[in-house]
């Protein structure tokens, strides 16, 4: 008997919606933009709810969603965004209209918990305890498992927002964060890159020096990660890092950096195996919403 | 019935070997210099022998050393001070001579995952699952509880070594890290402070603007981490942190810098008990190692 579960990659312009098993079992999937959160919620439950009727019960529902959220279970927030910019979805409770209409466990987590959950089932993280996902696009953001468990701790990790040296004679640009000027998201996201170029960086030749700056400051972030956390794998997703030609750069640069004192093999002989891209291609993120559901669905089945 | 423990803070100076049960429980303590392996090892191996001629068995020892050191369970060099720089102990094998002469459980692992979990049974760490114990003095480093187990990974983190930005106008000292210059121990640690100085800094007045500065970089890393792994707290010791002005100044930074992104209570409203001095002070180290003893002995008689 297959479990039948249902998955959301809550974005802040477009809510995915799947039902499936896994990966390879996908049987029906629909795009709703984010517009408020009465509309899109509502559309997105009238989607799951049109599916039990025509595919049978779900055991569970996942929600990988864009954030800041709520993750912890004991607080009347739980399930809720938060402190998001984006108009009229500031305090959203996103889980709970699809509990009480569905009345089937719903796992909630950040976006990037989600893609990095859906990478350790089923992708380029299966059997390791302690690894992150990382998106690079229109913003940057990351999760993962630390000692076989997703991130949480206080609230959640916000990585695309560490600081980074940024030597001004090399690039004057000032970076865009609206919080913290040049901090990793400021300097190296898409619209980062597109403020500092005057134009979309995808349409640039792999030897433009934009490239090899952009993978300095990941390659900066990712040794600031391995001397913090000690990752065992890097999974490297987004818009920014489907330019294929970023990850050699971002490899050598990385080992520049940390320059032999990391002694591990896993860095020193085997970096092509521990900076990857997602083993779910673009799709880490609504098969980590399918993640969510089946580990929620795990949690409340278990004696 | 007490369960009677052996530990030793394994440092590059000095081995302080402790029998006992816990904070209010220490029996004997010596301290041996820190010299040839088997020196050193010879002399500790004798004071336990003699303890448990004395004290009757201890049910385990533990070890929290200096570093690097190998912790996986599997690898054959486990229990190794790996690739230090320190004359006549890089690949010398720390915890085998104690297995083998005591035939006791031994745990094994860095000093500064130690002095966290000292804290987590007896100190300033007692409740959480995923906090930071960093040490700020000869050199700069961090462990810590991830969701309720000792920070591992590939190997273990090294949080001295991420880079920060540094603005060279306001303090042009290009850092004394022989790997990476000006990281947070080359920029931050307490030889760096007196290199920049030119004299040890303790005898600086307080509003000595060094203070400022040395508060700026650890904020800085501070900031790092929060985004990084989201700690429920720091927990700040070692030499430099000795300097208690310091943390007041590392407080109302951390939180300019984070520029109100990160909306929890805990830092926007509570930072006194979120960065907070060690709640065993300066016995953190050895009562540490007795923690990793008792952590050793409850796995090793778990069913």
């Amino acid at each position: 008997m297959t479990t039948l579960l249902g998955g959301i990659e809550a974005g802040g312009t477009k809510f995915v919606c799947a039902v499936g098993t896994g990966p390879d079992d996908i049987r029906a999937q629909v795009r709703i933009p984010t517009t408020t959160p009465e509309e899109t919620i509502g559309q997105a439950l009238a989607f799951f709810q049109a599916q039990m009727r025509e595919q049978g019960p779900l055991a569970a529902l996942g929600i990988a969603s864009f954030g800041p959220v709520e993750l912890h279970p004991e607080s009347p927030m739980f399930g809720f965004i938060t402190s998001t910019p984006k108009p009229g979805w500031r305090n959203a409770d996103v889980a709970g209209p699809f509990r009480r209409a569905l009345k089937i466990p719903v796992g909630f987590d950040t976006d990037v918990n989600g893609a990095a959950l859906g990478e350790h089932h089923w992708g380029a993280a299966q059997g390791l305890d302690t690894f992150i996902y990382m998106t690079i696009g229109t913003g940057i953001g990351g999760g993962g498992l630390l000692n076989g468990r997703l991130m949480h701790g206080l609230i959640h990790p916000e990585m695309g927002h560490i600081r980074l040296p940024r030597d001004p004679q090399k690039d004057p640009f000032p970076g865009g964060c609206p919080f913290h000027g040049d901090c990793f998201e400021g300097l190296a996201s898409g619209p980062a890159l597109e403020k500092r170029l005057g134009q979309r960086a995808e349409s640039l030749p792999v030897d433009h020096p934009v490239w090899a700056l952009e993978a300095h400051y990941i390659a900066l972030a990712l040794t600031s990660y391995i001397c913090t956390l000690s990752p065992q794998r890097f999974i490297l997703g987004g818009g920014v890092m489907a330019q294929q030609h970023l990850f050699p750069l971002v490899r050598a640069e990385v080992r520049n950096l940390l320059n032999g004192y990391i002694q591990s093999p896993a860095i020193l002989e085997h970096i092509d195996t521990y900076i990857v891209p997602p083993g779910l291609q673009d799709r880490s993120g609504v098969l980590g919403a399918l993640a969510l559901a089946r580990a929620s669905f795990a949690s409340s089945s278990a004696p």
